[in-house]
């Protein structure tokens, strides 16, 4: 017999990057992706993958893990319970956020962070690093030095009260990006707009939580993004927009690539997959759906399909921002908040992939090369984490989702391995899943069995991709 | 000999409305106008106005008269100066502004002016409401007695240190007078984003007047108009735009009232006929054409000359903002004062109609009617003085100047009739020049000389008007 | 008793122009207007106009008058008439069309229908020349000839079989206008899109009068206009873009305005009170309703009232072109035509004012002034009938229509005084209604009687207006 | 020694596919790659590629080849000259055309130019069916059976003088193509400003080479573009536009994207690298650069990078077209033709490489991995090659150039292998060459010689695509 060649083999599967589809062999020696091709020769250890799919596993651009939010309470999540439920749905690279509120000094905010990715993670990960306070120490010394360290992106807010940067700040947080290289991503919403809206609702007694879907008018988005892009564009410095979700917002996007503007945009699943409706329920319970900016339209929901299509929004993130439906979460005012006091956020790590899988492959929009390329391809180029990561290809990380494209999952809250409890998509029934994962040449996930070990995943530094 | 029909009869002069040109005889009875005709009866006084033209007197709807600044600096002009040289330059009704302060009552505050104007103007005002403090008082109480007392329009600013109204307070504004049917005038833009470039600016060095133009980036305009219709689109509130300067701002509004947005705005003579170059003199000298939002370019005139050609924008005022160029007013500072210490403004009552005359009129650009509504008819209808003020119509007041089209005027400073001292419009030829005014059928300027007696303007109560 | 000092004076009513309404007496003199005023002195003939208005005269610059189709059908008209039911409608000015078929010489084309218009015309009149056949002839000497003669507008048609004229010869057409000084009026729609849809239409069945409004697919309105436009651009040609019945159409039009080109439109009662679902009628008699372009769905009615409002549209025709629904006009082809057999046209000279009114005046739509404006003074001034034609002010020609703003009229086929024999607005109740008509000072209506003769109307030469 | 696994390997080469590149070694079993990888085992043959940049071969679907003009001149190529000069440029797939004329039938044109190219051509290919008869025959039949038969595309002209194919058959073809399940490509100029253009230049004695350049008016092209958009739109058939040359051309084109229609389009190197000023030589010598539509301005060019970038226009083609600078071609009519007289057209099948690979990969433009988006990949996936071609994928064809990033050449005419005897590039430096080429795993270019036999180049039949 042969001596094996290679350490895995995932045999006779078909390899998808957002260019092809072909059948093939992949090989993988230690962590990274040797040879792509048919008949290869053996391995110490193979995967049969006949009738599967072999993708890059996905990376999550925008998530937050174990972070404390401006309002002082922890998200459901560790690292390691984010982790593994990210890797039982497919995906393999996280980027979740180092935040910074006012006050603390970024380096340690950093390395508080890292502690804690380091303990639990069990995939890659890099850091966005929030920026609540632009102090001149913040923007002239940290944030540079940050960025040599391989933490080449920003991310501020507009609105929410102890976080959003004001627009002369955020000229400096622009200069700042643009000075080191970094990529500077923004949740973009006119906060006045939604302070007023707030004050209004509930001064009349709308405090249910449909009534934040209300509250963020749909022009504070288009209206952040419009303010957004012009002081970007004085200071010629790229950025990202995150979780689009109105038409206009899309809109105001595409009119700024048109005249060259260096603007990139995500969406998410819920701006796909749910509307406004969704947070419509008796009592608290529309708190689920609660999150910031809340789902729209239908209608909206074809238009991002459309600025996906067309390449105006590049990446589909989770935004991943967990917190219980009981007193520890969303009912921390209570069992009857008022819509303000409840926490927003979605859990999405998990399920990101799947329903994107079974809208964009199963049910064929767009199709397998897109879906590749929207939440794998597209974040690791933007963040530079491309070549290593995003694509299978000679030399890559062996990052790896085996799909059955046939499966039939009906979705359950108690299915779920983060901490959250629930998940708005409960009810659901997908086709296709990600039955095994691998990260770095390691097998992580085995069918319903994680096989990686708290600590086992490793901080990526990037320099800055796009940005640079 | 027969009896004298009228009290006054200017005969035989070209009459122009915004639709009609024709010669006639104009009669007046009174205050107002009784006849428009060929050959009418006799009157007790004839002025004879064989080659002239017969326009109605303008109306200048943004003027700072007898204002302290949030710096704290009184402009130059009484009510008595400015409107005599209002008048000596043709224009016969005047909105300048009741100036609220952060901490001032509002009542009190219209009180004041009220009693300026009373004691000084020579033709008929109304005011603007500034609101600088919107306090729940101004905004539920003292905003709608207020319009309903006559003063039917609000001006906020978006910029300017003292001044300035954040997004959150302009809709508690914007819904003041959504409720109160007041227009909302805005001084409209971007606050971060110049107060970065002036902090760059000076920190570098870069002091000198000619920068106050670098400081006001393009973009802080478009941004603040996109902003501001945004906001008041949600609130469903007509809104003016002064003072629009650049290409950019004058194409966000063709876009908004493509879409059926009530949006309304002006330019001024400075940029119509300045540029950011006529800052770029020796020393402090550039102090004399500073004013805000700052000429820009060559370029930019003649998009607003398009703008107004379409009906994109409706006015021309002079956003007359007098300072003298010494130390009680430019040079405040010291005689070698850092741009950001200098006083923002120009003098524009006098030579606003001159300035426009020679252009449409005598060089042919959009022509005599276009004159008239851009500088009469469509300001008193947008703030609501018309049938009163603003057209030559049986009815309406006798406010009418009377233009030799063929006098050839060199512009000088002394020849200046408020108290600014200077112009920036020194040294030019014009072609066109107003000899005789009058105000309400009484005859207030003849030639050089003013007849008013200061205190003879009235009081114009206005309801809301395009805004109701 | 005082000696009569005018020849005719209308009595207190409220008199109307573009820019202002008031309350005043309209003194006649001769053919023209003496004097608008308060008091005037007595006249030999006096009408009380108390209670009512005064407004100038309609001017219908889109009419199809004793006018021979291309398909060889003579409309139902003679210029007696179509003039005396303009007239009864409030209308004083009329251009119909000197329309040119393939061979004929366009001097004795004109000739010809001066010879009709002379003949039978109470109203006054100019031609538009309608160019059919572009020869070497026709485009470098006829049309600038005729042009000096006071011909100053061309109409070309870009579709309808023997009408149409193509790119190339329309280029030709375009630059003798240019340098005539001619407005060039177009019919603009894709002729080959046209005749497809109807190719196809005819070969399945689909033969009944509302498969017109089908076969007219929206996308051959904006197409022409869009080709018309830029091949306009090119020669630097003003040109008027006939019956907009579109929302895309309307937006070509403001695009194209935006950029600075020299467009001008008009659309017609049908567009703004018909749609296609009109034409779904039994049988033939949806046949009543075609007219081509063919009214489309109610969101372009709103669309073409928001046009109007912005001025993207300036005028509105009524595009009189009067079929029998009889064997001399619809049903030339016997009882069950199929659509395409059918002449394309509606009676609309003596319904077009007063369904505006209703709309504009009673029911609030625009205004008053916009309604003078869109109806008679900017087609007197774009066509260049102004200052003679269009509005009421001293020395123009008295050519007004008295309104009694409060008569409700239930419009009935056998009210009206033109030939066709139906209305297709039969059936509505309109409030507001001339009652008595003058032309040039001559009473023509009054109340339900004409009093003019057959011929006294004068034919109105014309240079080049806004085209010039 | 070990048996040899494949036919053949190229080691150590950079592969670069649209979304990788890496190093890697490619196996080759028979015709198509059997693995990609890191020390793969041994082969029959080996090239060693270290340093060398590995890339899928060009598909160049857009050249006239063998090609009888409307005008009845053959073009300088032959199949095999063609080829042979293609694959020296890297390229490895061509799309010529099978050209209708009037009064063929389409199947004999295509059994016709199957022949031709099953003689001469040494890489694979296929065709599009020109159309310029839409009689029923060809549109009911001949179009469906043909695409049946794998001819999956179709072109039109909508000028040339016996080319064009006017609105009312261009519909018909669009239909035939949408029931078909084939491509519409277009030549989309207007073809009555051209003529119109043509005519009068010549007329006024303005006959040189550049003045074609002048005939070819702007608006020429987004007047068609708009047109065409219409009618496809109308049909819902996705269209492919030729040889885009102006900014307005793709700002229609991205407008039509927007909303989502399916509108495709490519662009030339001449229209990247050569302006109308090209054409300005004296004597007739102009006429090599003379190419429909023109070479425009350096602004043009920005704006087609610009549109590349965008994704509005997705690929690069040749146009080839190639004519003598003698009686045979552009000097047919005689040495001093005027410029209708010169037939149009530039050879391009050779140097569209490395020209792109110069501007692109060397020079930095947008890159290499979107050197072979645009090149290769995009245009097999457009018109159905792929997986087959346009990318290093295992199972797909082994076609593969091999390029030196580093050799750098000076262009002169001698140098170029097709038949045209001159190249409008003579004189320019590139840097980056193909050194040698493989068509389905065949080496047919190793440095200066070509070892592929006539005719051993494959037709490809294809399916639809992107417009299936
Ligand atoms: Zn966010
Ligand atoms: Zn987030
Ligand atoms: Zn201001
Ligand atoms: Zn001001
Ligand atoms: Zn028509
Ligand atoms: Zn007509
Ligand atoms: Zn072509
Ligand atoms: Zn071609």
């Amino acid at each position: 017999m042969t001596e094996p060649v290679y350490d895995l083999i995932i045999r006779g599967g078909r390899v998808a990057t957002t260019t092809d589809v072909f059948e093939a062999d992949v090989a993988i020696s230690g962590e990274t992706i040797a040879a792509v091709g048919k008949g290869l020769p053996p391995a110490k250890r193979e995967i049969d993958a006949r009738g599967k799919l072999v993708l890059p596993g996905g990376v999550d651009s925008h998530a937050h893990i174990e972070q404390l939010s401006a309002a002082g309470i922890m998200n459901a999540d560790t690292f390691e319970s984010a982790t593994v439920s990210a890797a039982f749905g497919g995906t393999t690279t996280v980027i979740p956020f180092a935040a910074q509120h006012v006050g603390m000094k970024l380096p340690q905010v950093v390395e508080d962070y890292h502690a804690l990715a380091k303990k639990g993670a069990v995939i890659d990960y890099a850091f966005h690093m929030i920026i609540a306070d632009a102090t001149k120490e913040t923007v002239e010394e940290h944030i540079p030095a940050l960025v040599k360290q391989g933490h080449a992106s920003i991310k501020i807010f507009m609105t929410y009260d102890r976080l959003k940067v004001d627009d002369e700040p955020l000229l400096d947080i622009l200069l700042a990006a643009r000075q080191s290289g970094a990529m500077l991503c923004a949740h973009a919403e006119n906060h006045g707009i939604i302070a007023w809206m707030v004050k209004r609702l509930l001064a009349r007694g709308y405090t249910m939580p449909k009534y934040h879907a209300v509250s963020h008018a749909r022009v504070s988005e288009a209206e952040a993004f419009t303010r957004l892009i012009g002081m970007a564009a004085l200071i010629d410095q790229p950025i990202m927009i995150f979780h689009v979700s109105t038409a206009e917002g899309a809109k105001v996007i595409r009119d700024a690539r048109g005249q060259g503007l260096k603007v990139f945009a995500e969406t998410c699943p819920q701006y796909l997959f749910l509307t406004a409706g969704d947070l419509d329920k008796p009592g608290a319970e529309g708190a689920k759906w609660m999150c910031s900016p809340p789902p729209r339209t239908h209608s909206d929901q074809e238009a991002l399909w459309q600025a996906l299509s067309l390449g105006d929004l590049q990446t589909i993130s989770s935004d991943h921002a967990p917190y219980r439906y009981d007193e520890t979460g969303k009912l921390r005012a209570g069992p009857n908040p008022n819509f303000k006091q409840v926490a927003n956020g979605l859990p999405g790590l998990e399920l990101r992939l799947p329903l994107l899988f079974d809208a964009m492959v199963s049910k064929g929009r767009l199709g397998l090369e897109k879906f590749v390329e929207l939440t794998a391809t597209a974040p690791a180029k933007i963040y530079n984490l491309h070549p290593r990561k995003g694509s299978i290809a000679v030399g890559a990380d062996a990052d790896i989702a085996i799909w059955d494209p046939n499966r039939e999952v009906t979705i359950a809250d108690e299915m779920m391995h983060d901490l959250t409890g629930y998940t708005p998509f409960a009810g659901r029934k997908l086709r296709g899943w990600p039955v095994s994962v691998l990260s770095r040449g390691r097998v992580i996930i085995e069918g319903n069995k994680c096989l990686a070990s708290a600590g086992s995943g490793k901080f990526l530094a990037r320099s800055g991709g796009e940005a640079a």
